[in-house]
């Protein structure tokens, strides 16, 4: 059930291949729904007022969502298979090891400006949004969450075995501290709009590049 | 008008010296929507719910604030001025320098477990809230931050005057990756309730720390 590992991927494609009307209806819907959330947040979604964005009858997106539940959960879903196929899979285009944790964090860095999400990655949103709520939105986003964040650690082993990084190094604590440095980007970007945001993430992912890095490296 | 400016600071307790009944029923519904907000975001507050929660009428909640802008901007105040009493101003009573940034990073960590915020920090759910809306809330939420941001690099400043951190550091580099730190905790604890945050951080910020030492230090 986790959004990036690659068997739900391929399960999931099936909605776009082959792909009748009620399919494209169905994608149209969570496309939109997706640039409202990254706005609005999960809750700021409203059948009623996607309906009336869309031109569609309420009914008629009752028909591909039973539920706002349901909804919030596909829009996750959505944007979980757009960071792997945008951010991930790309990145693995690039040597296993540090090359490939490199291209990981650029490719991350300008999903936060993601046309598709207007008003920011959505999991950032979420993931203050939803924090302090129970539900299938919330307990999907911590599988996916956490589906990342170990992803990103066996990525960091793997640098280690390939003698990039050095063989001493906290591989939790590498993926913690990349993070904050897309927090802090997201904050510094989106928020106060600085114009230093880029340069500062540059810099201080290569100061966790540097002290990561094996003597050999 | 930043929240954590001396002169504001002074302006500001005059609500709460030779409180009135009046000042007390208004500190009252900051606190009750500063608990809300905290969860449900600015937006999450809403005039009638609170006076519910309060047994307050809604005209008599009004009375107190004129609109849900006054309102949002008076959480924020509030939230504010807590954090430049409970985080700052204990943090200036160290020594300038590293001990005193050492103490802020401690006492920042501790307000995001904050009582009052059960939700968690409240400037943490605002930054992704209100990063794409306009208006009063939005404007003194940026403020509010880019003081803060400003009042950590007079602190990096000030630890380099000391000669405890090197004299070529780049203070608003450090600024930024101090607040990726504490954001990464945020992640960790509330959303992914990760046993190990307070660990991960605390070797965070060492890091951050040693690297920026002089020699000297």
């Amino acid at each position: 059930m986790l959004p990036w590992s690659s068997v739900d991927f391929w399960n999931d494609r099936s909605y776009f291949s082959g792909m009748s009307k009620g399919n494209a209806t169905r994608e149209r819907i969570i496309d939109q729904a997706l640039r409202t959330a990254s706005r609005d947040g999960l809750n700021g979604l409203s059948i009623g007022s996607l309906a009336t964005d869309l031109g569609l009858s309420k009914s008629g997106l009752f028909a591909h969502f039973g539920s706002k539940d349901e909804l919030q959960v596909e829009v996750l879903r959505t944007a979980g298979e757009r960071y792997r196929i945008q951010v991930m899979e790309d990145a693995f285009k690039s040597p296993r090891g540090q090359p490939r944790i490199e291209r990981w964090f650029q490719n991350w860095m300008r999903w936060q400006q993601n046309p598709g999400m207007p008003g920011g990655c959505v999991f950032v949103t979420a993931a203050v949004e939803l924090d302090d709520q129970s539900g299938p939105a919330h307990d999907f986003l911590v599988a996916g969450q956490k589906s990342l964040a170990d992803a990103l650690v066996t990525a960091a082993k793997q640098a280690v075995d390939e003698g990039h990084f050095r063989s001493n190094l906290d591989c939790n604590q590498f993926a913690f501290e990349m993070w904050g440095i897309l927090l802090a980007y997201n904050h510094a970007a989106r928020l106060l709009h600085s114009p230093a945001a880029t340069a500062l993430a540059n810099t201080a992912f290569g100061r966790l590049i540097a002290s990561s890095q094996s003597s050999r490296a």
